[in-house]
Order: structure tokens, then C-alpha cells, then sequence
């Protein structure tokens, strides 16, 4: 009955060697309608979908094993379009964001493997999700890991870890009221930090998009112990140039878990929207760090792509990256790293 | 037949997850007229050495799982002295420094293991090691390694890599006709860089011990890419003052495989020598970095035990550092590093 931190569990963090990668094979849902609430998920079209998940797939398998968890009505369609290499679970799911919907993997001191099951509750707004919310246990038995059960609404790609007891997220999801309305920030804070052996949280404001409610994951990661790459916006009339400068300075005048100030490496946003009349922005920062690689989006902006892609390669100078078009993605709701979780090595 | 190189297989360095720690249980030597030559290791003691390999082998089991090598003659004094969560492994072996005559182990680009069975010969001088000479390849055959012969003399403790294409070594050892008087500098580079796949020497002059022949792993490592810990002197008298400061001068001013200069960290040796006549300094350098621990050598020199200990925590600042006196180890020319070897988590 001990939690995750009592058995001297943490989460390691992205870049940790991995043993494989878990995905969510796109599911048509069908409460579509629920959909319509928000602009660009009505732009999401599941047979292009389809194929950039596989492209995804296939482009991390060039540097970890990849198991793709399928609906059994999708079976067909994933064996045609999946590379052999990729392990296909047969398993009912919703959806497709195995990074919200997956379990959040953690090692020991031995480095035996665990994982937490949060509640998902569809981002707070899109139900039902009851078989997402059956996701993380499934990835969890058959990882053969350490089980624990968290009561509370989180997903996992609202927060990123440094593995060495810092935690970035932001306040306008993790703080907003349809994820978990009962809990104080106190008390997230005591879970967060009990569950993955927090010891320090760096509260940003705002994301950028309105479907995950801001997740971390689109707007700032931990690249290494002290260094951050951030999602950053200089064009004073766009309107998330006040937001990101505002999560910018807080980065740059925080410490992390030993006190230690951060150094934060800004990616320029692309200023190109995909949708008309949709203001968020398309961003570099949700990539995927494999075992020797970088799965980075680009969005056909061929200037920002280009900046974007020398910085995060010279932040992880011995990772191959791969840019993958993921304009496809993005009309979902989210990128490659919304679509990914990894699963350490462990012993 | 092809070379590690070619089946992309290279040496993680020390910092990546281990799987386990190698070590040789001391074995009381038939020949030991043969210690005679080297003023220190005529005052081995082999009792209170014993002591001491348990001692060390207890304290990285904190972290990691170690495998003993037994001679069958001696299992019944490591059954009485070893922790009991200590692996013994029964075979013939000479002597007791798994770092230069056990195997290299490396990883692929799918993290599968592989092993260097390097020729070892008694670092040139002690001869005969024949048993110590199959160590390796009992280590590669029960960790399951994909397995590579050298026909090179090499030890574990003459090379330190940083898993990014660079190896630093010294001159004295590595160019010692005692070792591969047949093979010119240009040869024992090419098959450095085939066998642990680096791209780029960097090669100190001059180590600090006769026994060994200078070997790295008492004078530098590195603590991280681009991160190298170094033994210093700053006393004019001392006979190492010129060659401890030589090393620092090319580690300061040279670049690594990538073209990056290294940030040089200096440790202070004790000026405290342990033998009278025997000029060797006692090295702080001599650690293993185990999963989430360092263990350090002490030498009962207080202020300088004590410097050393703090930069090497704050080199390391997520890993417990634990130091245990290191002087009886010292006296058989080695010290912690030398007795173990890692061998790295693999899928």
C-alpha cells in the first residue's frame, strides 16, 4: 500500500535509454461530434492520420522496438500500413495519444520497472474515453512493471521530467478545474511528487493550445539536467507572444530540485497557422528523444523547419534527427510526442 | 568476420546504466617473486586485501548487482567474506584486476551486448597470467555478448572513452614495447578505433605508476561528454609536478571527437606516499561510477580526502558518493577502478 516514491521509484527522464516505445494505433471514434467543439480536431482526417502514424512508427524503429496497441476493428488497416518490424497489441482503445493515455513509466533503485495508471478522463472534455482509460494498465502488465494505481486526472503529456526531481508543467492545465476539481494545487503537487519522486515543480502559465488545455509537451521539455528548450515567440502582434515570454521568464529565473539555475534554449515558433481563423501555433518542441535519435514535426515552413531542426540537433549532437511532416498530426490535436511513450531499460 | 565498428557496436561509457559490475576475487599468486620487482606491490597483503575487495563489491551492490570471479581455491574464503547478494562465478583466474584483463563490453544501435577479448599479458611484465588471459572471454560467454578477439595486449585501465568517439590514454603505456612491440602508433590507433569505435585519441604523455606502466584510469576520465576529472599537482617539488601538468596543458588544449574543447576538472593528489622510497602518489582518480553511486578511494589524508570527495559530488551530483579507504588495495598497484568492470544494461 506504499506509493511509487516509498519504493524508491522515479521517472527517468526522455533521454534515459529506452527498451521500446508504446503507440495508439487511430481508432474513428464514434462520438465524432464531440470533436466539433474544437476548431482544428474538425480538420482531422484519420486516413491521412493513419499513415503518418505508421510513418512515425516506422521512423522510431529505426532506433527502439515499437509496440503499437490496435483496436480490433483496425487490425486490417494497421497490419497494411505498419512496418513488419512494428509489435501490433490487439487491445480495445478510444482513441490515439498514447503519451496522455499511457501509462508514465518509472524505474527503481534496482532498476526494476514501474508504472503509473492515472485517471483519463478524455483532457476533461471528450467522453467517453473508458477504454483510453484502460490504456495504462494494459501497457503496464504487459511491460511486466510494477503497478500503481493514481486516483488522479493526469495525462502525460502535461508534464516533463528532468529524472533528477524537477518537474515542468502548467497551471492551465494541471490547475484546471475540469481534470480535477476536488484538489487544491497543494495537493497535486503532493501527488505529483509522490508518484514520481518529485521533489521540485516549475509552474509555467499558459500553453498554446486549447484541446490538451496548454500540455507542457507543446511548449517547453528539459533536453538534459539544467537545460530547457522552450517554445519561444518574437512577433510582438502574435497572440501568444505575451504567454510564451511570460513561461520564458519563468524559466529563466527558476532553479530546479538542487537549487541550480536552467539554461533555456528558445526555438522560434513557425508563424504559419494551419487552419484559418485558428490562432494556435504550430510547434518544434513536441519531438520524440529515442534511444539514438530525435523524432521532430516540421510544418512546410521551410524557414523555421530548417532553424528549428539545427537547434535540436545541436542540443543532441550524437542523435540522429528525423523530421517528419506533421501538419497531418497537428489537425488532431497534438504531434509526434503526443503519439509516443517511451518505456526505459530496466533489469 | 568483421570488426565491432562495422556491426555498430561501441563502448557506452562508464556513466550509462550498468546491467552489472565484474570483478576477480584475489587470488594468492604461485609466482609472487614476480611482485618483487615493483617496490609497492612487495607490501600487498592479501588478507587485508580480501577484506577490502569485499568491501568495495558490498558497497556497489548498493547499486548495482556484482559478479565475483572465484578460483575454485578460493571459494571457501569468498563465501565467508562476501556479502551474500554477491554473484560468485567459479574459474581459474591468476590474480585480481578485472579492469585490465576482463573483457571491454559494448552495445549496438539496438543495445544488444557485445565484448572485446583483448590479449593480456601481465601488463608486459608479470608473467605467467594465462588464466587471467581467459577472463574475458568467460565474462563475454556468461553475459551472453556477441564476442570479439583482439590480437592487441590491452588493459581496461589504460583507456577511458566518452561514448561520443573519444578515448584518452597516455603514451607510456599504450606505446610500451613491453605491450605490442610489433605494431606501429598508427596500427594500435586503427584498432582502437574498430574495436571500441571511436573517431578520435587523445593521448597524454606520462601516468604515475610503474606497475602499470602509466595508466589512465590513475591520472583522468571523463565525468560526462566534454567533462574530463584530472589529477593535479601543485607542488614544484614533486617528482609528478612536470608530468601531472604536461597532461593537463593537452587535455586543456585539445578537442574531442566532435571538435569541442573539454572543461578540465583537476583533483589534488595526496602528497602523502604511502611507502617510503615508493614515490607513487595515491590517486583519487582510481573511482567506479556505478548506477547511482560513486565509489571513491580514501587514503587517511584528511583535507585531501575530503577536497576530492567534494568535487567529485559535485561533479556528480545524483549519485552517492560513497569513499572507502583505498590504501591496501593501493599497495597491490591498483585501486578501485582497476578491480571492476561494468557491464552495460542491454535489451
Amino acid at each position: 500500500m506504499t506509493d511509487p516514491k516509498q519504493q524508491n521509484f522515479f521517472m527517468p527522464p526522455e533521454w534515459y535509454p529506452h527498451k521500446c516505445c508504446w503507440m495508439q494505433w487511430p481508432h474513428e471514434f464514434d462520438n465524432k461530434n464531440s470533436y466539433k467543439e474544437i476548431e482544428s480536431w474538425s480538420h482531422f482526417n484519420f486516413e491521412k492520420g493513419r499513415y503518418k502514424w505508421a510513418e512515425v512508427a516506422k521512423a522510431i524503429s529505426n532506433f527502439e522496438k515499437v509496440n503499437m496497441i490496435v483496436n480490433p476493428q483496425d487490425i486490417e488497416i494497421a497490419n497494411k500500413l505498419l512496418d513488419k518490424s512494428i509489435n501490433i497489441y490487439e487491445f480495445q482503445n478510444d482513441d490515439c495519444w498514447a503519451r496522455d493515455s499511457g501509462a508514465t513509466f518509472l524505474l527503481n533503485d534496482k532498476k526494476k520497472l514501474g508504472g503509473v495508471d492515472w485517471e483519463f478522463n478524455g483532457w476533461g472534455k471528450f467522453t467517453p474515453h473508458d477504454s483510453d482509460n484502460k490504456i495504462a494498465k494494459f501497457m503496464i502488465d504487459k511491460s511486466s512493471a510494477t503497478y500503481f494505481k493514481s486516483q488522479m486526472v493526469l495525462e502525460g503529456g502535461s508534464i516533463h521530467v528532468d529524472g533528477a526531481g524537477t518537474l515542468i508543467t502548467t497551471e492551465q492545465c494541471l490547475l484546471n478545474k475540469n481534470r480535477n476539481p476536488k484538489l487544491t494545487k497543494g495537493e497535486i503537487e503532493e501527488n505529483i511528487k509522490k508518484y514520481l519522486n518529485i521533489e521540485k515543480i516549475i509552474w509555467l502559465k499558459h500553453g498554446t493550445d486549447e484541446g490538451t488545455d496548454g500540455h507542457i509537451d507543446n511548449i517547453a521539455c528539459f533536453a538534459n539536467e539544467r537545460k530547457v528548450l522552450a517554445l519561444s515567440c518574437s512577433d510582438k502582434q502574435d497572440p501568444f507572444y505575451e504567454k510564451l515570454n511570460e513561461n520564458l521568464e519563468i524559466l529563466k529565473t527558476s532553479v530546479d530540485a538542487k537549487g541550480r539555475s536552467l539554461e533555456v534554449i528558445e526555438i522560434e515558433m513557425s508563424y504559419k497557422r494551419l487552419i484559418p481563423n485558428d490562432d494556435e501555433p504550430s510547434s518544434y518542441i513536441n519531438f520524440y528523444i529515442a534511444n539514438d535519435g530525435i523524432i521532430m514535426p516540421s510544418f512546410e515552413d521551410e524557414k523555421a523547419d530548417k532553424n528549428a531542426q539545427k537547434i535540436i540537433q545541436s542540443v543532441f549532437p550524437n542523435r540522429k534527427v528525423i523530421a517528419i511532416n506533421g501538419i497531418d498530426i497537428s489537425l488532431g490535436g497534438g504531434n509526434i510526442h503526443c503519439i509516443t511513450q517511451q518505456q526505459p531499460l530496466s533489469l
